[in-house]
């Protein structure tokens, strides 16, 4: 009797983790329709205090509608497990009979499953644990991309193709601050549909690199002077040459500088920061900057099919690889080689992707450090899926002065 | 010879603006395939400047792809003219031999053509000067709703879906502070997508009532008691019982635009204030807060399918109110009687409307001044459109507790 299969839902929430979940439990089914399937409430804290679901009895028709629901519909958690939770979960394992747990999650799941794995080893205790990718930040190691990451950068992209038409129309310079505190491939999903050279976000500033204000503010002004406005992307783990965060170390200058209290607190501090910065000294007056904060991962409606599909997907393969591998792990999805766009799924080892990061590449990020390459968009591309709505300027062309000929 | 036909968008883009524009366009080709027709670039200061483009040289295929595109096409100012500034408009308009001036905007571009009505009408200039509404803000006169409206309340209905299965799943306090300088109309389309009594938003936060700091942080505090979480959307407009906006209070410093309003959009100022708030006085540790931005008005690809049309057709009947009225005034649309929803397009006065701004009627606002009503819920569904992402929680049942049972 290899016991009930579990799964677990943890950390920030995307706009496709109940793919993966359906996708798990729905494999579940497939492979033994009387294989008992739970869900825990909020990952592993819903193990420990037996917060369980009968996801056996979930109706096959409201499945399909929450796989489309954006945000972990089984709730989520931020606890990460030491030996002692480890050892409550097993106690909770054992007596629920649980055989198989998946855990579907970013980097610190990833870790926090290998931590469970080495631990149920250790014990004794006869567990398959695997982990299912899901992060809007992209920087799972050993894979081409991740799960949420292409639904959050279609939400990323289209919000700056708005926001940019939107400076065209009433121009100044506008800052969008994106998630990503080390990882830069949210914000540089801004850059995903510009159409022509002038067309924003004109600057993409990325944790990649350190961020230097007195070269932000010159290419700030450099674009202004060329086009009257200027759109810019900015992620919100930009950081100096020391690592402190911009938002800290802008807001203590400002305040030496200027007038009174900056708050730090909060997440529109570092787009306010970032704006007053440009009105005080470059001396433009309509500067206005948005944190897209919580929009951009649980946004309802906004997402990538191909990412709906390949969610999906990894959730059926962890069943998978649960049930054929004699090994835990977890779940990798890599670009097969070929012209035409497709991936293959792995079952990679948790000590090289859990609490690790990965970041952009250097082919992807430009030589002036703000803006990024070609190579990037052609990655991108195909991630974003077929449903990217159409955008036009006029052409109509200019008609003649009379008055001021 | 009655002249050209120029068209015009003034104020904030929405999502459909480009929608009346092209109506006006294809409806004054309609009307005489040989009708010049103009567009000024950035409203009224392009009319001044002699920068109009010829509209009737415009490719029929592009400008479907214009309509389908967020933020004002010919691009959009906020200057509002005087009578001097009205001068320079008449020279420039009979320079170019236009008859007719179509200006579509919000109650700042309709006093705008109030003003420029008037003007015409004293300087015995020939002019027929017609508004088509347009505001997300939904404030205008007359109006049911004006177009822009409906988009802008589906962003911000599925933004408040998503944040509050993200809330659900990461229990904590939410803040997500909405457009809406006067009127609480987009606020209040936070609450279209509740499901059920426990969905938030559980919290609505009007510009039509008194802001009272410890109102707020009592009803916070009560519902996280009950829920263990809280979802709470707050109009930028709020203001204290004198009538100071909560924004300004706080506000490091005031920027003022060309006419007299204080900048609420563009800073992330209030939404940190109110979560620091609660943070201090409820000792609540997860509290995030939100600015929807501009995000809400210019958004590519978030749109209702009946705003798009109403907003076409509000163009063309700008068209057919100028040939065959002979008067000036403001495009009005209204619901018609019956069990269905349908609407009749009128000819408003532009007195009645210019400068002028609708609120909420009281029929629409909770007795606890802190949500709103069912009136209101049936009043804003069928503006949505057909195109509402589904969404689903899960219903598997509970499994009983072994260990702590």
């Amino acid at each position: 009797m290899r016991g009930k299969l579990l799964i677990a839902q943890g950390g920030g929430p995307t706009a496709v983790i109940n793919q993966s979940l359906v996708g798990a439990v729905l494999a579940g089914r497939e492979r033994d329709a009387a294989l008992p399937i739970y869900g825990a409430r909020h990952g592993v804290k819903g193990i420990v205090n037996e917060d369980f679901v009968d996801l056996s009895r979930e109706p096959a028709a409201n499945l399909e509608i929450v796989a489309a629901t954006p945000s972990s519909a089984l709730g989520s958690t931020r606890d990460k497990p030491d030996l002692k939770y480890c050892q409550d979960i097993f106690r909770s394992l054992k007596a629920h009979n649980i055989g198989t747990f998946l855990y579907i999650g970013g980097n610190d799941s990833s870790d926090t499953v290998r931590i469970v794995s080495e631990e149920a080893q250790n014990a004794g205790y006869p567990l398959r644990a695997i982990h299912v990718p899901k992060t809007i930040d992209n920087d799972l190691m050993e894979n081409d991309h991740t799960p949420g990451f292409p639904s959050a950068a279609k939400f990323v992209a289209c919000a700056f193709a708005g926001a940019e038409l939107d400076n065209a129309s009433l121009p100044g310079v506008y800052v969008g601050v994106v998630m990503g505190r080390h990882a830069g491939f949210l914000t540089a999903a801004a850059a995903a549909l510009r159409d022509s050279s002038d067309d924003g976000p004109h600057l993409i500033y990325l944790p990649e690199r350190v961020f230097d204000t007195k070269k932000f503010l010159s290419e700030v002004r450099t674009v202004y002077a060329r086009l009257g406005r200027c759109v810019v992307a900015v992620s919100e783990g930009i950081h100096d040459a020391k690592g402190e965060a911009i938002a800290t170390k802008l807001a203590k200058e400002i305040e030496r500088d200027a007038h009174g209290n900056v708050q730090l607190s909060g997440t529109g501090a570092l787009a306010d920061t970032l704006t007053e910065e440009i009105k005080q000294k470059l001396k433009i007056k309509r500067v206005r900057g948005d944190t897209f904060g919580y929009l951009q991962r649980s946004f309802l409606g906004v997402v990538s099919d191909v990412d709906q599909h390949e969610a999906r997907e990894a959730g059926k393969q962890a069943v998978r690889f649960a049930f054929e591998e004699n090994r835990d792990g977890s779940v990798t999805i890599n670009r097969a080689p070929g012209k035409n766009y497709s991936v293959t799924y792995a079952l990679g080892a948790l000590e090289k992707i859990g609490g690790k990061t990965r970041i952009m590449p250097d082919s992807f990020i430009a030589g002036s450090g703000s803006d990024i390459t070609p190579a990037f968009l052609d990655y991108l591309r195909p991630l974003l899926g077929s449903n990217i709505p159409p955008k036009a300027r006029l052409k109509a062309p200019k008609v003649a002065k009379v008055l001021a000929s």
